[in-house]
């Protein structure tokens, strides 16, 4: 059977395998590192919750979308850590790759519409990529100042390589955001000044 | 500060706790098991993509939300298995405390909106909800099939129990997925006769 359903439960079974994909952030509570599937859900939360402070307009239901999709890509391409500019090389393409084979799966229009989506949150143009854009780069601050430093530690950031990376989308995205993130980082910054 | 952000942001670090409770289900390689955050990103991929099955004329963004947000009050009362009907004893009345207590660290009127949507949910008359509620039985049928049995296996039951336990909520919600659900569940228990 080749149906519509039958394709569309083949990409759900598909987008299984993002549970396994792991991310560099911790869990809050530090037992073990965060996966992407995981990270997803949470975003989508963070839209849900945050909507109001977004800088434009947006349509919460394609943000909520976008973040529930934006991972998926990493089933064939892997995770590149925020803070590892290093392992940026080539993922571009490799995700370009991905979203190809993967969206694919899915019967039209549904393939070319989830496909649309994931380069629209990638270019991070419109009012909706922006925000969700935002909240994936803010989370992670989140979750680094509540415990103790996070991927700031490990990866060796410094407060201005976060202030000159996180910045720009997270304030072109959700400007109270921002404010809230950089006085976490300062916090820890602050208390590490060894760090700094 | 107990701004309104303030209290948005203790709540999105509460619910990282979801992605610690560990459900009965396997991931579909079997390699560990569903966690209740990853289980609800799933859930509202399942919303997204097979909307169109939908009994009644529903409402995307209303079943995705209740989706992302049904299985927050496991963070205080727990998952209890499907197939294991001893383990629900007294859970209704935990889960009520529970959706309290978390979805009342959001300011207003977000709490009472979240409030709301879960038990829209839980009693599962509305279309909303009764399509949301057949994808929450729908996708563990699904990871059953697709991993020689599951839970159907860990937990013993038979086909017969699946049908009176499974066909009301999906059928209810969704018709078609009733009818892949079942031929599903119907071609594991040709093969395995000895457990029908
Ligand atoms: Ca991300």
């Amino acid at each position: 059977m080749t149906s519509d359903l039958e394709r569309q439960l083949d990409f759900l079974r598909e987008i299984d395998r993002l549970k396994s994909i792991v991310r560099l952030s911790p869990l809050i509570d530090r037992s073990r590192r965060e996966n992407s599937a995981e990270h997803s859900w949470h975003l989508a939360l963070y839209a849900l919750v945050l909507a109001e402070h977004a800088a434009g307009n947006v349509d919460v239901l394609r943000v909520v979308k976008m973040l529930l999709i934006h991972d998926i890509v990493e089933i064939d391409a892997g995770d590149v850590p925020f803070h590892l500019p290093a392992t940026h090389v080539g993922q571009a393409e490799r995700e370009r790759l991905a979203a190809e084979r993967i969206f694919g799966l899915l019967p039209e229009p549904q393939a070319s519409e989830f496909h649309d989506l994931w380069r629209e949150f990638e270019v991070a143009e419109s009012d909706d990529a922006r925000f969700a854009k935002a909240l994936d780069r803010f989370q992670p601050m989140l979750h680094n100042a509540a415990t103790d430093g996070g991927t700031w530690v490990e990866c060796g950031v410094t407060l201005e390589q976060i202030t000159t990376r996180c910045r720009p989308p997270i304030e072109g995205g959700a400007p109270a955001l921002w404010e809230a993130a950089a006085r976490m980082a300062g916090e820890h910054y602050r208390n590490r000044p060894d760090e700094a």
